[in-house]
């Protein structure tokens, strides 16, 4: 018995089931436990949600033409792979390793929704998205080397996704944050200048490698300041993951690299950020963290703990890290109640800003149904026992605030 | 300025700042942005909470004399060293590359709260804990070859921990979780035999490792049995963290390693524990994971929904991941009062149960003051919004339950 066959066709089975299996009662009784039941029984509510308010996607990725052209002239990670047969879909791998996996080797399909803009566009629509604040996918440009070649794409990624978001199809739905080409800090420094002059990017999408020595590097700062400087924001992105020893004994494909790799690296590398103390020098840095912080609202306390009983460590900080995570912007890209609760509790839930993760995470059947990853997500804030006008912020007003987004006129 | 210096000195100087600094007003203002504020806030209901109620403490521990005596004939980590100085204590060497690391390589002072019953007992009596329920500290033997010596080690160390319970000074105060030989599987087998005969041993300590493999070794699916028909609780607890490069940019001590690598350890075990459908096999098996399941309680929706997208691991398991989650037993040891409420979200908090990690986390300054780390956890539990009943679960009555305990006589 799969669990997934049941959350596939839950609509239509849950009744068929009740009618017709009657003495098999207890086989519906599961969905009580799965995450795809909750979608049933908050399903009206998390549709009106979306229908009379400002929804803001703040987590959304796309493959733009020039990246995608990067990476099929590749002979190793990140790379697109030509179609395994005639009439299907590129492949993309970009994962470490994950060429080297039985289940990964032949990457994902990387289809029309990865690059093309009436595809997002009609994504929004089905999910009653407003606006969505794009950003190119990982790994970015982390791996090219600090040439002028490299400066020159960076400058080009950003102009294409400036005019991707002034498409007039988009009346205005759309935003972008900018790619930096980080194995330099003046070139990213530089970068940084050209992407405040374009009108409709609002911050940068940064991993967690830094120029290759992590977010922590005193090298840095010089970046993180004139970020700051022009009130730009930061998105937090893990991609390289933390490494996860195999077992040996089975194969988890990619499900725990992406479910524990990502979070581990983000919470990570956040905390040797925070204990560099750049918080307390550059204090204005504006920093979204993807999925939720990873970790770190649930592990904020461990954390002030461990620091606080390592005096060479917490004798480097003003405040214990916590004050320095709660100052930070966060996504509900968690999936589920509990994970929207606890961030909702450890930092203002105003600085929380809906996501999809779009277009990773696509629906397994119909290509026309709703996105599973999207209703969980809204699920899940619709679950977590929040005010109607907190709920209203994390759905979008916050976003238009902290991005400084203009509503599109409908 | 050094937070830790705040926090150490809160209560004699949080009136004295007021009344001679009042210009400097907003430096207690930064109390509230740290935990150790909460800490006074919190301060009368949680000694009221815990002076007339039963307290249990399911996470602690002791290094039993036989093992202490192996550590010190070793040359490598784990190992103890003689004290520095002349009167000093001897060093406590543990974790997996502590002996390179520059603020490590000298290891923690092993006094007497590590082996004297008294020590422990003192211990209690100053946090009005009833009842400890105590385990073998890590690495414990995981790193002793199958051999008749280990098990007879392992047998051995069983036995004094029993003797220790029931040493007439405890009065019934204590109760212990045995010690496996892991790198047999038989060897630890017939262990959870010998275990299971000793009245006050109520379950096994293991770390993640199993006899080599991790915890998803089908080698291991015979102990799993063994200690689910004993009716025996495996109290799982992280050791070897997970390798997270160090930056080179600065140097974090143990911080980081403790307060991310053993949480991580936990939830990656278990996500691959879970994925290897041992709960679908041995259902009845009773896990408790230590630090509030390292992370699971967080990322269970970002688990469920990464294995729903990998149909080949999905279809391995009769339910999501978070199904099995949901079963298992969770400390309170989380420090802050959103992991708290999070993990009580997330699990039925009659599931959750009290825990200090002593003899880790001393107090920096004075040996006779409460415990910060087990003030911070109080604290946590008081300040969660539960109702006195989950709570009056959380700090005993579910411990006395689920490990089938006795209340000691007052
Ligand atoms: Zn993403
Ligand atoms: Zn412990």
């Amino acid at each position: 018995m799969c669990y997934v066959r049941k959350v596939i066709y839950k609509e239509k089975q849950c009744i068929f089931i009740l009618i017709t299996h009657f003495p098999f009662f207890f086989i519906f009784i599961d969905f009580f436990h799965s995450f795809s039941f909750s979608l049933v029984l908050f399903r009206d509510r998390y549709i009106n949600m979306t229908q009379d308010k400002c929804l803001v996607d703040i987590h959304t990725h796309v493959y733009l033409p020039e990246y995608l052209e990067l990476l099929r002239k590749r002979e190793q990670v990140p790379r697109v792979l030509p179609p395994l047969e005639e009439g299907q879909d590129e492949r993309l791998i970009i994962l470490p390793d994950e060429d080297k996996g039985e289940s990964t080797k032949n990457g994902r399909p990387v289809g029309p929704a990865y690059y093309d803009v009436r595809e997002k566009l009609a994504f929004m629509d089905k999910h009653n998205i407003d606006i969505s604040v794009i950003s190119l996918a990982n790994p970015w440009i982390d791996f090219l080397p600090p040439t002028e070649e490299t400066f020159d794409l960076a400058r080009r990624l950003n102009v294409s996704m400036e005019n991707m978001c002034q498409d007039p199809i988009t009346h205005g739905r759309l935003y972008g944050l900018g790619t930096l080409p980080l194995s330099s800090v003046e070139g990213s420094v530089a970068e940084v200048e050209r992407i405040a002059a374009l009108p409709r990017m609002k911050g940068v999408i940064m991993g967690t490698w830094g120029c290759g020595k992590g977010l922590d590097d005193p090298a840095l700062e010089p970046l993180y300041e004139a970020i700051a400087k022009h009130n730009l924001v930061i998105f937090l992105h893990p991609h390289y993951g933390v490494n996860l020893p195999t077992s040996g004994n089975m194969d988890a494909g990619h499900s725990l690299a992406l479910a524990l790799g990502f979070p581990f690296e983000t919470t990570y590398a956040i905390a040797r950020l925070i204990l560099s103390g750049i918080f307390d020098r550059v204090p204005d840095l504006k920093m979204l963290l993807a999925h939720s912080g990873g970790t770190l609202p649930f592990l904020a306390g461990r954390i002030d703990s461990c620091v606080a009983h390592d005096p060479a460590v917490a004798s480097k900080l003003n405040h214990p890290p916590s004050y320095y995570l709660k100052k930070l912007y966060f996504d509900a890209v968690i999936y589920h109640a509990t994970g929207v609760k606890a961030t909702a509790d450890f930092v203002d839930p105003s600085q929380m800003m809906f996501g999809t993760d779009h277009p990773f995470f696509p629906p397994l059947e119909s290509k026309d149904a709703r996105w599973m990853s999207v209703d969980s997500n809204l699920t899940a804030i619709a679950g977590a026992g929040l005010d109607e006008e907190i709920v209203k912020g994390i759905l979008g007003r916050n976003a238009l605030k902290i991005f400084n987004l203009e509503m599109p006129s409908k």
